[in-house]
């Protein structure tokens, strides 16, 4: 196969392998001949049936095509013979981690070659006194969480889907989760990286110091670049001492005005939660409609606030009565661990309960000035009632970071029409009030035409031409993020 | 004047504006006229004298040109003609704060317009409950620290010459401080970004939330550039809630190794002090004969740990312990905040008091991982005792952030070979250490040379072809950092 041009959008992409003599079968034929050149026979699968089941993350309204072939390197030079192999064929290259985004950033296009780092497992190195690890793209969050915490080291960043999501695919969408209020997100603790270039060339970014002023930080820019710049294959990561066992309280309130008050008066007053979550009463009847976990169901808004300090009674007192302060009806502190987990399922039911109201959801994760979440969860309820639909919000309340959650059923044309509406229209607000289309999920598909309404004309064109630095050809991940 | 190509390096920007038809006085008169079309008389200088008082920062050995005007503009608009009317005529730009940079990347070129944006020095926004302020990026930051601190909140980043320098060179080099070991540096408080580009359009990066993963990180490739991508005109800063006055402790050790022990087990024991600095007997040396400050002379390393702790006498109490396990000689903990401020007078007191050893000193900046530490130390003694020079060595410890000061008469030019002849040995030192040129003092022209042995020929390529994307012209600060 000769060297083709490059793709220019995700249409060009996907008709990249067929657009030169012979046929498609033929064309993919020599990718595959070519990538095993450089790899072994059992880390390239091409049976449609596998490589169909490696073609979409976990985002609603996405669309994905059919990988030619899925790759599952276990080293940087089989990654960098991907990479070479796709740049000499001009063949578009997907990576993906475990597949649990919610943009649709690591779906499929047609004809392009899946490259799974989920083989690409090892923690590297731990080392307590320079609160590193070093670790390969593939390592499953929640085992690097717990390897690390048996040196006494916490790795703060954990996504709901922390048990099955990979650190690369978290440095990909810079991912976010409970801890940001006090911990920050992915981008926070990465401090290195080794990359693989779009033409197969090895960069090492950034340093495993605790400081690093050496050149511009092309590490902060691969981190959240959803795989569009390049193929991270080793991460140095920042790591903290454990800190103590958080305690958990919980708050009812009567309006989630009020609760929004509490929130303010929180963050005001100087308090650093290492927890500060809202369900909203939608949310808390479907998790009791689920779990029947005998929530009152005159609570209009749910509040929980957590504390891992060496004094989080105190710190739940004080919390506690800026709660009552502003019209909480109910203040449960938790005494122990056990109670305080309690508390916490209810919110780890959430997203699962508003599944279950009408089978599909779309999730959202417009992320406000927490001075304005107030305004964001009244215009969400507005939006609702327009659209005649379910939307339950949890959020990460101390980021501002809301998650509206709208429930329908994907069999009905008509109400998926106005989920997907809905859906634009609470990004609108959301930009309205300041804030930001997507405060963890990444733009991947879902919302790369509200990337340009968000940083304007200038941005994308600077953020375009930064593209075409990395990856002139248009090979890594195209139709993502533009 | 008509437009004329790029400058390509120092020496031709040098030249950028004598390269076209007419005088070079003439030119220059061109230039100010176009810029005084956009910018009231009295913010355009042009008498050498005045001019000839911008030409650099506070770094040695650093050469520095002669700028063909200084402009202090006032808005946004402003800086937005300056740079229309560079890239009009391709006349190199250097930006500004309050030049105590320590790596020349403030340094006029022959010819240039320098850039001071202190006069843009409005505090626009103190935001408790979202915890941002959004400045120009003209503020001091003792000016900003103190606003912030009356709304009881905290920015944590505190070079040294905190009272003097503005945010927008904070910003620009990403400076550290002593607060980094548990605040980190200037990136992690730049959430947002104004930037006016080379063309003179206007760019705004970031957010106002807490978080944001819409598109490619530019607000980061922006910090730590050194005014080489584009002019920042406001930014949005993350703040903290003010935390407890912290206090202090001293340990005197016998030996430098010994203390680096302590530094570790404090490290690996979890303990997280809000600053961990450490002093070598030529510092303490130094000081003492500045100050008569009666600190033992037999001691080999002085170490200074604070924690701001809700119980910082807990602290100090296990690390005291941790110390004195190491083999410190003497633990001094600290009572209250009058004796803590006695205990760090020392610490502050360190580059004054190395500077007086022979007039002249060259600070370095060189950063390793922190179990290193040990070897460096062992390694600067070796090099100093090579060139049969006094080089003071001051630490941010806990950071693995080394201030190696080589102290010289830069009269004698031997000596002043020596000096920097030492100073690149212990660059190469670091980086076999598993460090970095540079922890927090940036590039600049110092350490060009060295930039290109950290980060490679792959790494090198690609950051220069990040900054033709934003400069095309290469008129934005030329010659620095590569």
């Amino acid at each position: 196969m000769s060297r083709i041009e490059a793709p220019r959008d995700e249409d060009d992409a996907a008709a990249a392998v067929d657009s030169t003599p012979g046929s498609p079968r033929a064309d993919r034929s020599a990718l595959v001949d070519r990538l095993l050149a450089g790899l072994p026979a059992g880390s390239v699968l091409t049976d449609p049936d596998v490589t169909a089941s490696y073609a979409h993350d976990m985002a609603s309204f996405c669309p994905a095509g059919a990988p030619a072939a899925v790759v599952l390197p276990r080293t940087v030079e089989e990654v960098q013979h991907v990479m070479r192999t796709a740049t000499e064929l001009c063949v578009p290259v997907v990576p993906q981690g475990a597949r649990t985004g919610l943009s649709g950033a690591a779906n499929a296009t047609d004809g392009c070659v899946v490259l799974s780092l989920t083989k690409m497992d090892r923690i590297l190195e731990i080392n307590p006194v320079d609160r590193v690890a070093v670790v390969e793209p593939g390592v499953v969050n929640a085992t690097l969480s717990r390897a690390v915490n048996e040196h006494g080291l916490y790795y703060p960043p954990d996504p709901s889907s922390w048990e099955m999501c990979t650190i690369g695919g978290n440095i990909g969408t810079a991912s976010g989760g409970l801890c940001c209020v006090k911990y920050g997100v992915t981008a926070e603790y990465v401090l290195g990286l080794d990359v693989v270039l779009a033409d197969g060339r090895l960069m090492s970014t950034g340093r495993r110091t605790a400081k690093g002023v050496a050149g511009y930080d092309l590490t902060r820019l691969f981190v959240g670049s959803e795989g569009s710049l390049g193929i991270v294959v080793r991460a140095v990561l920042a790591l903290r001492p454990k800190p103590p066992e958080q305690l958990v309280l919980a708050a009812e309130f009567g309006s989630a005005s009020a609760a929004c008050d509490a929130i303010c008066a929180i963050m005001e007053g100087g308090h650093v939660p290492s927890l500060l979550e809202l369900m909203d009463r939608t949310t808390v009847k479907a998790v009791n409609d689920l779990a029947h976990m005998g929530l009152p169901e005159t609570t209009e808004a749910l509040l929980l606030a957590a504390f891992d300090t060496t004094d989080p009674a105190a710190d739940l007192a004080a919390v506690g009565a800026l709660c009552e302060a502003a019209g909480a009806t109910q203040v449960v502190p938790a005494e122990d661990a056990a109670e305080s987990e309690l508390l916490l399922q209810a919110r780890r039911l959430a997203l699962t309960a508003l599944e279950a109201v009408k089978g599909t959801t779309m999730i959202d994760d417009v992320c406000v000035p927490r001075s304005r979440l107030g305004d964001m969860l009244e215009g969400i309820d507005r939006i609702a009632a327009k659209y005649g639909l379910t939307i339950g919000v949890c959020a990460h309340a101390g980021d501002g970071n809301t998650h509206p959650t709208v429930c329908f059923d994907a069999s009905d044309p008509d109400e998926s029409r106005r989920a997907r509406e809905s859906f634009d229209e609470i990004m609108a607000l959301g930009l309205e009030l300041d804030g930001t289309i997507t405060g963890e999920h990444g733009v991947g598909v879902l919302k790369k035409e509200w990337l340009a309404r968000e940083i304007g004309p200038v941005g994308l064109e600077m953020q375009r031409a930064v593209k075409q630095v990395f990856d002139p050809l248009g090979i890594l991940n195209p139709g993502k993020l533009f």
